[in-house]
């Protein structure tokens, strides 16, 4: 599966510092990706033929970004039968209602898989990615397995440093 | 400007019940107006396609009703500049609060003139692509006088019949 | 068309920033526009009076921009059969969803043409006024149509800076 | 005070069924009160015209009964400074949440008295337009009193029933 | 009517800043006021105590401001038959959607009238309980009519003023 | 503790059939219950007086159901220490939004323990109940850990039931 | 593949008619597919078991639906890194809302993909699940293509139906 | 009862500035308490280990913070028919209506004792555990009583601060 990718793209670049923690994580699990800033309303031809393009260049799944009337995941997920995440942007006055209504409520045929709005959605969107990669990669899933661990051990060590910090405040 | 007519698409045949007011007013009106079934997700090529050709075939104005995450009218707003007004449709658990923001909450650039929810906003679709028509078209706007001086008298005529009712009850 | 022009009101001069932006975009597409500070509250004769005067100096479309119970727009509307766009101002605790509402939700007759809350709707007004002249008025449509364009190609330089930006910092 | 009244409007004779309980409230209090159907948006003159006329035949205080972008109360209030009532109607999708952002959320110095959505505030309404004149009529502050004590012993009673039919059914 | 005046109630000091504008529009049209800070889940008889004493003082209208699950307005209309006005206040995480609707949704039988949110709902309580005592006040119905007329002609004055600055701009 | 009791106050007769799985569950647990309507503010002082007395009785929980601008389950919080059990009713067109915002946003200092809006709410109201009284009541701690029990087997019947049903279909 | 299984899990067996959509589609794209009643509250334990034997056994993919508080979805997840779809059922008196934001908002590293409320969203975890194993199944993504396909016919057949019903009504 | 405490679980250590002066509380009450960071999804095992262990231990409530999609309640309540008391966290773009949601949306059977969104929530725990165990221990209860009259002296003499301030001011 060597040339496979995962696509992430976004609307605005203006989403660049809500998606970046998703990039790292999959730069972090070896899978790799590309970036790409295109619009579903401004530029509807380009999004269109990225999508056909990056499926035939081995691009296995689509990650999609936007604010507002998020509509670009929606847009990707009409020209491809391939997995596709979208992570609504809380930009604007809504703070992302509008765009998590626009993205996860799809009718019946052209699902999006979608996540939580800004930052936490950008990373679990790239771990749902990883997902879906692993169930025929073993490899990737044993490092999903130990990141999902060191995230508990992290758990841990936090409790252990406030129990030490209230202990010794008192 | 007599091969001029409006475009009335919706989503999903289902959304007929909701538009058909709409389509009566043009009617109504003497606008010719051609309905379309389509959906941005399932059709998007026929989508575009039916842009493009019925702007070339005299199309003035878009009208597009859809649900859920209503991308319809901001899908066709991407390919025309042409005006396109927006009717969301309460249809699904949330009652067209999520049809509401995805097809307002456009990004800046690409307009769409947005409805009510349901069977007032596809009354008011049509009575806005009138106004729109009749910005250069005096013969209309004198119709649109007309209608509008109508529903006034309506309103006044409702007004007398439960005065009658209310005197006559007491 | 000469003497047509746009007029472009708002509840309070506290809501200029928000509308400045479609101002310029008139400008920039060379529409005459008039700018008006009334209050449907307020100064409902003055609002009254500046429609009908309006309306008979050359005035196409009215713009209205009001916060809260914004019904500065549906006023305006109550007054007119030309097209009436509102823009919904995020001030206030509800950051708009009040002046959404209040302005969306136009009974059946009366409609008003809604646009996104704050300044993506302040731009879209401009867009949609624009688009609503050119219907008769080819050289205005030119300019949308390269506007439009232009619009495309900032994201597309976008998304190249964007990959030189990544792939210089690999 | 013998020439006072109560001005009960309402957007639609489809809001009469919502307001009818308090109009008998009014009724029951021995209160004077006329009730007119008129339209913020298809009859502004009409109500513009009521109010003042009724504001000089002894009118009060004003009731304004509206569903959607309920904006009839908001207009009544920027005629007069009696007090204006606003009773948000639950008619639409929205169940009447836009009626009560539409209403509740006057800019300062347009105060509109809002109460609950639907028939509790059809009744409060009446209440508050009793409370009002009540201010000045010890009369009517009596039967208020009275009318508030009957309520408390109406519940009393349904408690007494309940228990009554809960030991029964041991 | 010399000694009626209007009692101002907040659920805690941290609400001072925001109904401050109301108790100096009650000043500046001649109105006493009384000013309170009691709560309804804190000092229940205070609370009543306070409204029971004000009222045989020569309280006419109860002002009640409080935030979160705003319990003080209904607790205070619940000890009286004069009006209670209440003002949702916007403090904690849901910015006063959750005051607001504990304000308003008051079941039949026991009204408030209910504000907008914040600073505006402040004022407009002031002007609300003036229009209240203006009906039997002749003289206060003047100031009233007079501060309207002061209102418009500031909006006026903005207009103008921003008429100069865009005309001076170009 | 054979005196303890859990009262069980709603504001309305209507409440009944909402709150009465949970007072049939208190009855399975064998926990002494009485049921009280009484209004926080049509009854404000038969409210208080209740409270009082049921403490005095051996009242150790209070659950108080309340719909619209539910204001029972703080009242009675604000007379008494022992714990108070909230559960918003979903009467009214917000369903029950108003009521749960009205009971869980209560200031620091006086809680209530908010439930799920309706049945579901009034149900788990007896269970938090018995689990309070449960803390020094071993006994009781033993039918509550038998009632999950039997809660987690009626699961497992039901998928029991459910495997067998599609294997049959099959 | 020939062992892998789609895992169906729902909270209650009344979740069922909500989710059968979904099974159907599975089975019509020859995907193998087990169903089970299993509660994050009820049966926690029967939950954790169910998805470490499951992923044994050739679980890929698992589909959880819940309402109200729907924590299914987020306690399968965090069992498993194979791929969790998250359904949001429509029942209670906030139809899904708050069943959308307990399975959407997920902290990062845990992802759930959520799908739209109710039915709509049960096709289409089917969908997903069949695009997350047609990654590495050429033959499944064929008949995804084929099944995408045959939607956007039906599409355009309920266009020409419904050109055919309106051109036979003129 | 001397062994017994209240542990304070937090879905993550950036949620102790939230939970702090609820600690504060049970201190000054003379209450033990165990503060825990464990996650609900990261480390649920952790999670239910350390529940079944507090439990054997003398923990008689659990106390549970958390944002987003807060299942920590839920998930603790699973495992213990003990009180289990929930802290909707304000973190996030939706400020904690999803974790209101969340945390009081619980299906029958398995109550959660949900306070107010953030810091007042994060008192009213303390106080709801406080008044939980004082069911069974006067001496807590006379301590809650003493807290509760002081409280309300601190209301009167904010009052008189005001009255104050605002005499010396004239």
């Amino acid at each position: 599966m060597s040339d496979n990718f995962v696509a992430f793209l976004m609307g605005s670049d203006s989403d660049f510092p809500v998606v970046e923690p998703g990039i790292q994580i999959l730069k972090n699990l070896g899978i790799r990706c590309e970036v790409k800033v295109t619009s579903a309303h401004r530029t509807p031809d380009v999004t269109k033929s990225f999508v056909q393009d990056a499926e035939k260049r081995g691009c296995r799944v689509f990650i999609c970004a936007a604010g507002l009337a998020a509509h670009l995941a929606g847009a990707v997920a009409a020209q491809t039968v391939c997995p596709v995440i979208g992570i609504p942007v809380d930009c604007g006055p809504f703070q992302g209602l509008d765009a998590l209504l626009s993205t996860v409520q799809m009718p019946g045929g052209i699902p999006v898989a979608t996540m939580a709005v800004g930052k936490a959605g950008a990373k679990n969107a790239a771990y749902l990615a990883a997902e879906i990669l692993a169930v025929s990669d073993p490899a990737l899933k044993e490092k999903l397995l130990a990141d999902r661990k060191a995230g508990a051990e992290k758990v841990v060590a936090k409790d252990a440093a406030l129990q030490a910090r209230l202990n010794g405040a008192e």
